[in-house]
């Protein structure tokens, strides 16, 4: 049965002989740098299309000790945050025809093999979505002189530049809106122990109300949530609402955790949204407007976050050495019926 | 500068000369099928650890001529149905020791060069979970005999496996449950010309209300919408409660049309769900279980779609020939509020 089966893969050889060329022309022929004939390189793809033949970019990789692979470790693919973030970096990772190898770090048990096969693979860099993977991990990419580029996330780490949104001017335009809604007992909802980003956005809200011109707004409660999932919201405002001196303006580090508040107010407490209590998420998902909910929110550029990532990468792939960098991308005050 | 740089990778020839053995003895050691004394092989491993020496995975495909890598190819990341079944196929991909390189079918600039990318690194297989890519890739795959399984699609390709949501059960089901609960005027709603899944649904929803014994319930609309999403669920209400005789029952061939459709019913003509409307999605999202909807649905059971590829395709790598296979994974109808 071997020796029926076709062979699988054409070869450089084979374009070689179809063209009447030698093996390197064909190589030049594929290379962007290589100096060759107009009319050879022209023959050269004649006989690569007519033979369906593909360069190997494994042995290219291999030959030049270069990958065009990026490993990108993002955490989970359901929520829509980090889908939509995900889906904008492999954009920008493709149009600089780079190869995205993506890890998911929701999956302790698989983490730590997929991050050792990526070494195995030799990617040119690393870019971290997730707060899931310790920072050793990170470490163990920058002694190999792997580039890291951390998205949301804090780094203490020499060489790893980060990318992350204006937390600090989104959170203090939330209290803004809130208190010129009305509200004046104001309440948090995040997971600020666990997460850089709800904590960074916990710090600026309380900070924006303690600064004044507030309208005697006060932070009546922080709820500090496991996560940033709907269920965790849910739980989060049987806190809030079930004592005695309700908040009437929350601002969630997250909109899943905003419709969960929402949720859960108008079910099992009979509130009003916006009119009993004021709500303002945090990202801009999908479901934000939705009818049933149509939250006031703080939309993440995952676009400009996904190029600030992709450009502090290159630079660094060309030249690893050098201070860390931090890149600060706006967010946008996205107004709908939640606190209009 | 560069005198000054460290090398980056630890080669096997440096783990050899500190193990004090051969450079073929640190490739047995690493192999799990060659033989090698169990001393020899500790002394190469202590080496390794010392050094943080790494397998090159690409060196070694590019010996076996095998690569480890699938290309898995999605439209986008942000449907939450096609996010929870990626999820679920890179955690089984992984456990098989696969590495998935994800290409995103929902940016077609990206889509032809992303795929010719994957035939230049050699993927061992293909998973496509998307309708966007012609056939026409899965031949250019299938002619350089790498094995190609689609997920939820039509597929009269010789070589090719297949393997889908029970939809006619589904959609059978959907129908009963609908007249159970007193639904006499049926719609069903989805991108039945644009998608294999909906096709399927609409087919065996009709054909279940013809059978009989179903209280003289009709199919009295079909809105044929372009895709699966919330917008698109806004659009057909529009159309089905406009006019004069409106639907009491609807089955949606996706949750997000189906949580549309409910926003609009509700806020466009006052419709209460279920007491004037039922209505039944398809896929179990996380949002069909927020209480804001409480959608009655089917579940796709996304973990069994991902074990039945990775089956056919695992099966296929190891012997390309044979005659397609389809496998139908069962769904589980999940009973909430708005058809209950």
């Amino acid at each position: 049965m071997i020796g029926k089966e076709r062979k699988t893969w054409v070869t450089a050889s084979d374009v070689a002989a179809r063209a009447g060329v030698s093996r390197s022309a064909v190589s030049r022929a594929f290379s962007s740098t290589a100096s060759i004939a107009p009319d050879t390189r022209e023959r050269v793809m004649a006989a690569a299309r007519a033979l369906g033949y593909q360069v190997n970019l494994i042995a290219r990789d291999m030959i030049t000790q270069r990958s065009s692979m990026i490993g990108v470790v993002t955490a989970g693919f359901e929520n829509p945050l980090r889908a939509r973030l995900l889906s904008d970096l492999m954009a920008v990772l493709g149009q600089r025809a780079f190869t995205p190898l993506v890890t998911n770090a929701d999956d302790p048990q698989q983490l730590r093999q997929a991050l050792e096969r990526l070494l195995s693979y030799r990617v040119a860099g690393l870019v971290m979505t997730s707060a899931s993977p310790p920072l050793s991990v990170a470490r163990q990419y920058l002694a190999h002189r792997i580039p890291v580029v951390m998205i949301n996330r804090e780094a203490n780490l020499a060489g790893a530049d980060v990318v992350v949104s204006d937390n600090a001017a989104g959170a203090a335009e939330a209290a803004q809106r809130l208190v010129h809604a009305g509200a004046r007992r104001l309440a948090f909802v995040g997971p600020h122990t666990a997460s850089f980003s709800a904590r960074s956005r916990a710090d600026a809200f309380a900070h924006a109300l303690q600064r004044g011109n507030m309208s005697g707004a006060t932070l009546a409660s922080v709820i500090d949530t496991a996560s940033d999932t709907h269920a965790c919201g849910l739980d989060a405002a049987q806190q809030l609402f079930a004592a005695g001196h309700r908040p009437d303006g929350v601002f969630c580090s997250s909109d899943l955790l905003a419709l969960g508040v929402i949720d859960a107010a108008r079910a099992a407490f009979g509130l009003r949204v916006p009119d009993d209590v004021r709500v303002i998420g945090f990202d801009d998902i999908p479901a934000a407007a939705y009818h049933a909910y149509r939250l006031t929110t703080l939309r993440q550029d995952t676009q400009g976050l996904a190029h600030a990532a992709v450009d502090l990468l290159a630079d660094r792939i060309s030249a690893f050495d050098g201070a860390s960098r931090t890149r600060v991308v706006p967010v946008t005050h996205v107004v709908r019926h939640s606190c209009a």
